[in-house]
């Protein structure tokens, strides 16, 4: 996990049309950049969607970082990319919103620590002040922002502005038990994930556990997506499931869920945080 | 796999209540029947529903298998059982019904083939002759019966009538791609298993695969499941999932799909072959 | 998880012969106890070894659990068994011994606070100070039991000591990069349980990893066992693998490793915790 | 899975040197071809192995495949590559060798008249007539090879002519059970694709699942892998496992080890079959 200081990630997104590959890395060999590794994927390439990933490393005589990035913004224009590029040795700055549950919280933490999860963590956010001890023993500053039926609108704007003044990159739902007004949605496009149970068959509504108890399903899973105005319906970044049996009480169901949940959504923060994970439409590219 | 001759398996299913496996393992004591397996399961000791497999095997100087059960029927009347016992070596004759796809027929008749599904499969019923070269390569008798939308009743008719005649014990829906009317249903009761798709989220209505593309799905799944009149929703058997991701066209989701199909399926019918799933209210208990 | 407050445990193992089952089912039955669970294996009902676990309730005549056990013991004595019997509500008391690395450490703590390992930790202990901190952040005493070379005799007895002292039931290593003595093993018979890697193929000696990525492996595995003084070689309770790819550099795999460990950990010492392995021969049966 | 007529696939290892990409891109655009989908890895971008797969159609001013090749291999000469190009609409010619067991042979020939393999299958040679009819049913030549002691050296070449004669791309080894020599082996480099067992832990020599079911194993698994001269150790290419449990026969373990063969190597043979798989040293890329 050690890299090269001046490795870099590129993440493009098009129109498929010919010669976009021959373009890119040329350019990257003419700047004296080493492609260490690359992702490519077309949904049709006859007038489908084109994108890439590449990472590359910054050579003796490239120019510097900020340099590089603004003359790559000249091919771009010209070819018509989305485009992204981040330094990997940039790390990015992660913020959790959690309520009580600490399951999600205790999994990023414990990654975070261990090296696995290459992020800074400004702040966590909650609801309520449970996890505030267990937090500011990671030595995290620990935002305790109560939500009320007539405070949800002055809340939420608390939240966004601490998240702005500590400069966020992205935010992840660590079971964050609150619906999130379109304007927050907006304020961070496709850098909101969250985690939600998910089931064979799909139980609507409350009480998904008991009614998959009723069921009597034999597997249970968890879905981690990016957040959009369209609740729980947003791009699905990872998927997993566990086995379950008729011993399984309703909250047996749930411990399992717990445990689904936290696996999901760490690998699901583990490949945005690479930037691995392209949107399209309503779903993703994870390379 | 080789087993006692006289060795045979014993469900019960009622309300939980003191004394049950006291008083059916001293039943089996007495008649020189000696307990290879049990298990157990109650929904709740006070009030809830007790559920039991024993496999045990006939002794000596314990009487025939039809004396025996009818001493058992005393019994089980006297503590209100609901219950079967079967010998093990007597083999369940199995139907299976098909359209046009063979992924779901061939996995049975490979597991049967080879020893792994103790099953006589009398016959083979199909709305399509697609099938009837490789069923009959198996020297199973194959019949067509074709469904128009005008012939619907009397085609299910003469699929009863094939299925009464060949003393059918239970009927698998290998991709069979017609809904069963109330009456076949009633005819067959938790003597019928099907296997469909399942996703995560649910897709209902047409064209799940496509839907499931559109989504972005990271699993596809399977259900197996006993038959009921509520179309798709009876008592799940088993379910399995696969893994995919964004590079599957909604074809190779359909390959995917067939294949947790066949898994989930096969699993099933070899718990119900071995007289493991007990039904209550609208789930299995799988011993 | 809430329980009747008289469930109690009982497992049983003993040569199969007639009639056990229905001589232990009576006893409960006339000491008024109502079994929940039951769950019975016979490797061969001729000449065989037999294994039983039922979970029961006391009932409002049944005398008091020692009382009771006390009464099994004259049955348990006549028919031969080796067995066991607990009450659910005590926990037991589980030591943790743990070098630098904290996965296997962390992923119980946060297991027991969340409720799901039902177990009193009266202390860990560790040959380095590394997870003083943390695991005093959970209000269980640390003990720093340093081990070099020569002091190995002395320091093993310190800490057989201070499990004694704490009155311990059973003892994890997790990622206690020690051996352990033969006295050591035989203080805790069956009570010891350890985490290693375990890769497909095997590979012996140093630096697993470094031979798994060599090797190009596509599954990394974990496998939870009993300690004996065959060394890694003691009775397996539980078994995991995650997927792999060549994109995994020796770290990553090490990572891979890891998780899973963990996991499977996690899983084996529930399951002791729960009385639900019995331990014949060397390896084990888990209901 | 229909596609492109003029879709090729192209292959490429060499040492990882800076330009590569760039080269190749600029190559394929050059000639009006259209890149579809590519994957590179390299395990070190300072001198280090670069591996690339290209998949790309060529374009209505390309010229035709053959000359195309022959353009290209100036370019690689150059760059110092290993490679190989191949039209994805060229169906390679797999032999299939089985002994008596027939669960991998079925698995491949269900692929293969489904669709999902995409290959010719010329011939099936076995030491055994035990799967003559059913091979002959699916309308393949059966060659019946025996082998003795004394013949193994006759029989080996008249397998190799077969091989030959029928100008066969690549061989499964489908359960065949024998040992090739090192003639074979070098007459079909990285072309001949085996299924093994197995476990964690490993068990050398004679019956394996009889070690497994002695040692306990919760976990059973395969490996599909090339053929070298060192038995049982080339390259893997996948591997899988299944869950067991105590109530596993050695017989039933045996049961499970077949369904697990069947799937890893059914999935390393459709890699193979998409020029997805590259050997470098003792292990596999697969992209």
């Amino acid at each position: 996990m050690s890299q090269h200081p001046n490795r870099a990630r590129l993440l493009i997104s098009c129109q498929d049309k010919p010669g976009i590959v021959s373009a890119v890395s040329t350019f990257l060999h003419q700047y004296d950049a080493n492609i260490v590794q690359s992702d490519q994927f077309s949904t049709d390439p006859e007038g489908g969607m084109f994108f890439m990933r590449i990472e590359f490393d910054l050579g003796n005589s490239s120019p510097d970082f900020l340099r590089f990035k603004k003359e790559f913004h000249t091919l771009a224009d010209k070819l018509d990319f989305e485009w992204k590029m981040e330094l990997a040795a940039r790390k990015k700055r992660m913020a959790i919103l959690v309520s009580k549950e600490d399951h999600c919280l205790l999994e990023l933490l414990w990654r975070w620590r261990s090296g696995e999860l290459q992020v800074d963590i400004p702040l966590i956010i909650s609801n309520h002040p449970t996890n505030k001890q267990v937090v500011e023993s990671y030595g995290i500053p620990f935002y305790h922002v109560p939500v009320t039926r007539d405070t949800k609108e002055e809340a939420e704007q608390e939240v966004i502005n601490l998240l702005k003044q500590h400069d966020v990159d992205f935010i992840v739902l660590a079971r964050y038990m609150q619906i999130l007004s379109p304007t927050f949605v907006e304020s961070f496009p496709y850098r909101i994930i969250n985690i939600h149970h998910s089931f064979l068959p799909a139980f609507i509504g409350a009480n998904p556990y008991a009614k998959a108890f009723e069921r009597g399903v034999k597997l249970i899973g968890a879905t981690a997506h990016y957040v959009t105005d369209d609740l729980d319906e947003g791009p699905i970044i990872e998927q997993d499931v566990l086995r379950v049996n008729h011993r399984y009480s309703t909250q047996e169901l749930r411990v399992a869920g717990r445990n689904v949940e936290r696996i999901a959504l760490a690998r699901a923060v583990e490949w945005h945080t690479n930037d691995q994970v392209i949107v399209y439409g309503n779903k993703t590219v994870v390379f």
